[in-house]
């Protein structure tokens, strides 16, 4: 009887064309599909909580697969953590009811966006943390930050899909701006996302912090529901998937 | 006129055979010098104040070097960051007078490794941390370290070299274990370490700290100045020159 699980995943996207299966280059997903197959000799899909891009790193990113032939858990962590690169870790394998799916059942999704503000960054750090050379202004971050906070329908932010009517409404939960030292993390945590939304929520908010934008023009962007390039997509190397919640 | 500069670096050493320049694989200073001559057109020798293992890092290693045709330190920290590969970074670069030494004028260095204790490296610090699965004893570490601290001969926590007699004196002043969490450091601090000293001496205290060897047994090994395999070497990525002193 086909037995579902559900895998926590650690990875670090430097070295992979992001989550999605894709034709040319390895992916964390298909990494996962190709040494399940291996360390069962089943083929199956493996569904996440949602994609990653490339260069995108999750602390935590919850996926899901359904074996034919069952294995305990504790046997596809320790086999999976021994034949995967140590840039993809299972931090916790179970058994999940036939219900559970990765991106339909989940209630929450947190991701962090790591901001080093400074001309240098630690060699250790540079593939954790996108450089910001000029001072940001903090407290015009969290005042265009709190515009951004609530229900609204989040186009502008949206990465500029040719697709039809698509509902770009979103409730971002929350929207917090921390600063320890050089680094400077964005927290935003939601129901869901729009695609490249948290990169393009960063590139809008660094522009203010450098004082390339006014805080308080934040409102009429959003309103325009129209991406322009005044909101920049940052880089991919400070995301992080931190979390999903059930 | 001649001008000798000092250059504060911090590198991960991933992707390095090392400091110190060797025929075949690419090296830190080599890098290094070869950064300098494509910057200034000037072939010039950067001596560090120390060399690193193929894996171990530097938060702040200490360089010095000269140049004929003398170039503002401003210059050559920028220029060097511009040219130089993400993973070696110039913190700082300063005039300094002609005596001054990256290796004879220092008064200490201190090292850290670092330890995950645990079953699973989280991957963004898989370079970074060394695994240790089994549970570490701290108490255990702490007494077996206190018999380290001091002036001692280190024959026994060197490599075993076929070298002549060799001063295998040393000060040891400091040597911290502290833990957070998954992380142990060990911290080392002295006036000069004898090569691969520090890895051996984070190997006696890992077997200690893992219950194979007992803490009490230190003085023993110490005493006897004789390497042998009960002091194993520890790996190179948890391993950290995190200051020198002038």
């Amino acid at each position: 009887m086909t037995q579902r699980y559900r895998i926590d995943i650690s990875y670090d996207g430097t070295a992979y064309a992001g989550w999605q299966v894709q034709p040319r280059d390895m992916t964390v997903q298909q990494k996962l599909e190709e040494t399940l197959a291996e360390l069962t000799q089943q083929r199956t899909k493996v569904h996440g909580s949602g994609r990653t891009d490339q260069g995108v790193h999750a602390r935590r990113q919850v996926a899901h697969f359904d074996l034919a032939r069952p294995r305990s858990p504790r046997m596809l962590k320790r086999g999976l953590n021994a034949l995967l690169p140590d840039d993809v870790r299972i931090l916790r394998a179970t058994r999940a009811p036939a219900d559970f799916h990765a991106r339909r059942s989940a209630r929450s999704k947190q991701y962090r966006y790591y901001i080093w503000n400074d001309d240098i960054v630690p060699p250790f750090l540079r593939n954790y943390r996108t450089r910001v050379r000029r001072e940001l202004d903090i407290e015009a971050m969290r005042r265009a930050a709190s515009y951004l906070r609530g229900r609204h329908d989040f186009a502008a932010f949206a990465a500029n899909s040719k697709q039809a009517v698509e509902d770009t409404v979103r409730h971002l939960r929350e929207l917090q701006i921390k600063k320890h030292g050089h680094e400077v993390v964005l927290i935003a945590q939601g129901e869901g996302f729009l695609y490249k939304m948290v990169r393009s929520l960063a590139g809008w908010l660094i522009r203010v912090g450098e004082g390339r934008e006014f805080p308080d023009d934040t409102p009429a962007v959003l309103e325009s529901r129209r991406r322009t390039s005044r909101v920049t997509t940052a880089r991919p190397e400070g995301l992080f998937l931190w979390d999903v919640r059930y």
